[in-house]
């Protein structure tokens, strides 16, 4: 690669990498692919991405740029190899404008560094479960949502303009601290959730509210799915404008009971999590609204409460189910596939009835929970990854959820965008609006270099096993090195979330992944397994 | 023309009219400029739309696509001639669904007949002064804004899904029914706002709203824009939700005083309409801290009442600006040049000084009102057409308002979009942005067929007079045929709002601009005095 010597030109030798075990450690996400990039270049200015994307542009170089790496769709891993722009250090907060209601921030200003900043007068709804990782570059390029998007929306709501650099290495600056304006094209609305398809985002102006008066919570207990569902209907059909509605059906409350110890009893068929912030009498008012539709629906209690270390517990427990999934049974772990479809409020009872039929059809038990509030759920398959037919059996399930999803008139990525996941199944949602996203995508990226190989725009993911991490482990296990029963356990439960990151503390001083004492000893052994055995 | 065979074809006769009369009606709009269509067509159906760009990219014939012909700079007129697509009379609402919060409209469905069909349990925010006129497909393809904006934001906020017709003929569809994805590109929001120039928009699912619980609203008197200013300013920081703000300087209170007999004491230097919704104890409380920050800013006196019928009365009144404005001095009116800044909420006091300055530098009175919560006010001026010195001296007055604008940071059209009247400057403030914008034109629209010389694509209008309706007017006033005093009066003071429709009951009955009577007697005089005099 003659490239290399020209990117530590511009960045300087300590912000180039090419040792195997960083690229390994850039190689993998949430999703069920691979990729390791050529190198791994580390920005802090504009202008060196776009020396960056001259360079690449005249060589053709495929250009992958990351946040934090918390895509749960491959989309910050480099499907074509070239590389990895890592845009994480890149993170400061430029302009806090209260009175106008906007900031100005670097891509890698980490979401909960930010609400932490504005506390306690202001915050930035957009909450992702990965908020206290997650970079606002990624929320942007993913319209990135969370459980207050059912009142505050998505991270496109937000976003009121962006600092772009484009292919050929051109800046251009899109929208304005304004929040209206009719001036052109809404290219602020085209880079955002373009996954970095068509620009790297080198700054970003969003919108942030004051925080609301008052808030309360509740934990509201159902037998069954279907009641639950029916009440969330009512609710939100009725004008009440919860912030946030989550789900947890049996099967997930069954996990979370067993890892966390929340000691949620058996008779517990539903668990909805509520918020409603606002104007305290007016949330008093409507809490009784609240109760009243809970009740007609089978209810079986709603617990209120509005203290805020209690709140935050509530919602460590829904954040929690995602790790929990990987501890229910040695050896196996959640799957990120068809996990993320978005669905008519109204069409929400059927959804939960049809996806247990799935379940029941296929003998794979499938975990519901999530954003109920706003049709965003996420049906989630634990398999060990070791076991051929079992993905065998996810194949078929992802296809019926696939099918269900298109018939209800929903989406099949709410919010976690295309990537490598879904892009084998995007164009049975999108159909020829698709093919002029390419011909936008070929005007702006003509030599398709900016993160190739996602959303769907070349043939690059065929099937739902492409670019498959655990191929090897699935083709050859005998080749595969072990560590012994438990550690190999140990190793399979790492979903490659990255949230390590934000708890280890070599990583915080280095900002090195290979020198993250966790991942060192989950990922680097994962992955080792997964698909390098016989080289290392 | 040899296509006009073809066009009968495709939507019959009397869907086809090449009358000079019909198109020279459809020759004017709000803004200075004209442009008169080759052949005007009336479609109903998406397919005769797909079938007549089939033909115009087939023959590189421009087309210019209008909903109600309401536009303020010029958005539906024929820059280039060619076919002038009227697609008023595609009005059908599809579907209403208010569990699921959506509707589906044909482009040609009126604002207000809309809210008309949802009334009284839900409304579609956005409310243009043309509300009762606008057509929906204008409002998506200019981002339509109105008094509510302030709360409920613009048009595109409420877009979640369109039919789109391409430049050749191929049809797709945007978004869906749903609030939240995350499925590729944002089409949604690039063809709204297009301002037409990407493609034909045939259909519309729009987001609704439940109606408020409660609104309240007042007359708010102040003795200067510099304390109304400050009270606004100071009112929105605080966190306040006011649905809507408006503002009406001196020189606006006079007129409105004088044509609308409103008794507003002399010594009310400025007024604000203000509005806010939602639960009844929240505003109560909201107005009370209203008050008080009012009476802290030296306000004389605020006037709340929650009367329905009284709130449509005190909008009226508003609404009743622009019209009034051309009843000042006989032979004189508005015109719609820089008209349409948007200002940072911050630097509102700022903006009505120095707009006064303005006025002041160059001895030409400037109206100031407008949706001064949102920062998008209107600076009008007044001129009597015939008078040259005036149009010299406004075109003065634009430069100095677009480089306060641009210096504030600001946008020079945060609601009216950019057409043809602001196609001189608005490269001023997008930069290398619009270089972007014309290269996502280019992939779309290669024979740039879709409303050709607008937004500042090509260089059509270099100049603020471009294209301009008064020219004849203003060089061969003698040549001109004059209709007595009196009568020349009323004829100039005829704006081309187009509202006229609205009240005209052949109109109604046969959706024939010729034939609307009102119009016969103002527009085509207008129009024949400005440009055809020598002709006809």
């Amino acid at each position: 690669m003659d490239y290399v010597k020209e990117l530590i030109g511009i960045v300087g030798e300590k912000n180039v990498s090419t040792d195997l075990i960083e690229r390994l450690c850039y190689s993998r996400d949430l999703s069920v692919h691979e990729a390791v990039p050529d190198v791994i270049v580390f920005v802090k200015k504009t202008e060196e991405v776009s020396k960056i994307m001259t360079l690449a542009n005249k060589e053709r170089i495929p250009v992958t740029p990351r946040g934090s790496g918390t895509s749960a769709v491959g989309g910050a891993l480099a499907a074509k190899g070239g590389i990895l722009l890592d845009l994480s250090r890149m993170n400061n907060i430029l302009e806090i404008d209260k009175e106008n209601g906007y900031v100005v921030v670097e891509p890698g200003v980490i979401c909960n560094n930010l609400n932490a900043a504005l506390a306690p007068t202001h915050f930035f709804p957009p909450d992702p479960g990965s908020a206290n990782l997650a970079s606002l570059g990624g929320m942007v390029s993913t319209n990135a949502s969370g459980n207050r998007a059912l009142k505050y929306g998505t991270t496109k709501n937000y976003v009121l303009g962006l600092e772009v650099v484009l292919a050929d290495g051109r800046i251009i600056n899109t929208g304005s601290v304004l929040g209206k304006t009719s001036s052109g094209y809404d290219l602020t609305q085209l880079f955002t959730n373009a996954e970095g398809t068509l620009g790297i985002i080198t700054k970003v102006i969003l919108k942030i509210l004051p925080m609301p008066e008052y808030i309360a919570f509740a934990e509201a207990r159902f037998s069954s799915n279907l009641d639950a569902g029916k009440a969330v209907r009512e609710i939100l059909t009725s004008g009440i404008a919860l912030s946030s509605c989550e789900i947890l059906d049996k099967v997930t409350i069954d996990v979370v009971n067993k890892v966390m110890e929340l000691n949620i009893p058996d008779y517990v068929g539903c668990l909805l999590f509520i918020e409603i912030d606002g104007n305290r009498k007016a949330v008093q008012e409507n809490i009784e609204k609240i109760n009243k539709i809970c009740q007609a629906n089978n209810g079986i209690e709603n617990r209120w409460d509005d203290d805020p270390a209690r709140r935050l517990k509530m919602w460590a427990a829904r954040q929690g189910v995602i790790a929990s999934l990987s501890r229910v049974k040695r050896g196996s772990r959640m799957q990120s596939i068809m996990d993320d479809p978005g669905i008519p409020i109204t069409k929400i009872p059927e959804a939960l009835v049809e996806i247990q039929k799935i379940s029941e059809k296929h003998h794979m038990p499938i975990n519901t929970f999530g954003h109920i509030g706003d049709g965003n759920i996420h049906p989630i398959i634990i398999c060990d990854p070791r076991n051929k037919e079992q993905w065998n059996t996810i194949k078929e399930v992802a296809k019926d959820l696939i099918d269900l999803t298109l018939r209800l008139r929903g989406t099949l990525t709410a919010e976690h965008g295309t990537g490598m996941a879904k892009s084998p199944y995007i164009k049975s949602e999108l159909g020829e609006t698709l093919e002029v996203m390419k011909e936008i995508k070929k005007a702006l990226d003509p030599k398709s270099i900016l993160n190739p190989g996602k959303m769907g725009f070349d043939d690059s993911i065929k099937g739902i096993y492409e670019n498959f991490a655990f191929q090897p482990l699935i083709e050859r296990p005998t080749e595969m090195r072990g560590f012994g029963e438990a550690l190999d356990n140990e190793i399979m439960a790492c979903i490659m979330c990255g949230f390590c990151r934000a708890g280890c503390p070599t990583y915080k001083e280095t900002l090195v992944e290979s020198i993250n004492a966790l991942q060192a000893s989950t990922v680097r052994p994962s992955v080792l397994l997964a698909s390098w055995s016989p080289i290392l």
